[in-house]
């Protein structure tokens, strides 16, 4: 039975899990899924995500929820097929302790001072509020100094866990697309190993099956 | 050599490592490391991590930052002695995937309900500020939200995962430490399963080492 992903493509979270699904080429279904209605307030989601929110794999009697625990678990079931983004085939615990560091990195700090920023932005608006300029102002600020972190990495290896493609890169793929539709791409251009990593990543062949999955954020 | 640790016991981030250390009885040296000074600020120490926050591992030629990081590389490369916190040696995978989903709850979900009242509480007045209560009142509200999920998924298991203590239930060990050191200690009690989870998990004996380890935090 193919594996049941509950999302939507232009989410961030469910994004995440489509660039894992795509690098891996695993067989699943995408489960139409309708936010708009609340969809993922129902009990019948909420027996799945008791946090109701997306996405949500099924693999048979598996449920799981949380973006970076169902992209570790593709990538330690599939271990055999496409890229070995964990670094679990090379038996190299260092490297695997690479790409465990800087996948906490976007968790801890990439993603927490970026959120704040595209939900002002994109979200708010959306909800009939106004973006509130001073919570934007604080995370560019917060951000800058998290990137100023990623140009000096970047400038000692191609990507962040070493010389490799790994679940750490990836993890960023979402958020940064949505960035790179928003007035601010400058934090992102200004540095060059940032965006030069940028172009790698989001050139590859399952980048751009997300981009093109995602509905465009439209403003 | 033994593995080097830079930071101390009453950080969070660094007792959650502790409490992984341990688990797995690991030689360890902790670093003296005075915070008051700024020593995380220093350029040796930013060297080691460009956040410039403990706690910092050194194994050799390997330096990891990021408290979740290093507790996962611990589990890996110790395998074979004291708690297997990951269950990678049953081979389990789905039940390697509930350690990783709850995880990444204690992550996304718990870490950052509790963060904000904990930093008011006990850290803002140690840096001449007044607690906000409408930062402390806004967390306790979110902060409920989640452990209603707890409460739910303990009655259906012992611990967070499935039946097994796990790394998931470790990384909860300091924050509630804290928690329970404050004047919200009924936000655990009234809810009999994480109190129960919690007296359980809490009184381990590495968890004990770790309670004693860290200084108290005063009041
Ligand atoms: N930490 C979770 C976050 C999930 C999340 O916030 N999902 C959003 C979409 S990206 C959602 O479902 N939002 C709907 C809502 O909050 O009502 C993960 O990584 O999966
Ligand atoms: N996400 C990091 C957070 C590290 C962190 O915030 N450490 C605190 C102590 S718990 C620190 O060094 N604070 C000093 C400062 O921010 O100046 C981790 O889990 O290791």
């Amino acid at each position: 039975m193919a594996l049941k992903l509950y999302g939507i493509p232009m989410s961030t979270c469910t994004a995440r899990v489509l660039a894992c699904i795509y690098e891996k080429n695993i067989q699943f279904q995408l489960v139409p899924f309708n936010l708009a209605v609340g969809e993922h307030k129902q009990p019948s989601f909420v027996a799945k995500n008791p946090f109701g929110v997306i996405p949500v794999l099924e693999d048979e009697d598996l449920t799981l929820f949380e973006s970076r625990a169902i992209t570790a678990y593709l990538l330690k079931k599939y271990k055999e097929q496409g890229e070995d983004l964990l670094r679990l085939k090379e038996g190299n615990l260092k490297e695997e302790a690479m790409v465990g560091l800087w996948t906490e990195v976007e968790s801890q700090q990439y993603s927490p001072a970026t959120t704040p920023i595209l939900y002002e932005y994109f979200f708010a608006p959306r909800r009939g509020k106004i973006p509130d300029q001073k919570v934007i102002e604080d995370g560019i600020v917060k951000f800058q100094k998290v990137l100023d972190v990623y140009e000096s990495r970047l400038s000692q290896s191609k990507y962040l866990a070493g010389d490799f493609y790994s679940l750490a890169d990836l993890h960023h793929l979402s958020f940064t697309l949505y960035l790179m539709r928003s007035p601010w791409v400058s934090l992102i251009s200004s540095r060059p190993h940032v965006k030069a990593w940028w172009e790698c990543i989001s050139s590859r062949p399952a980048s751009l099956k997300v981009v093109q999955a995602m509905t465009p954020a439209e403003k």
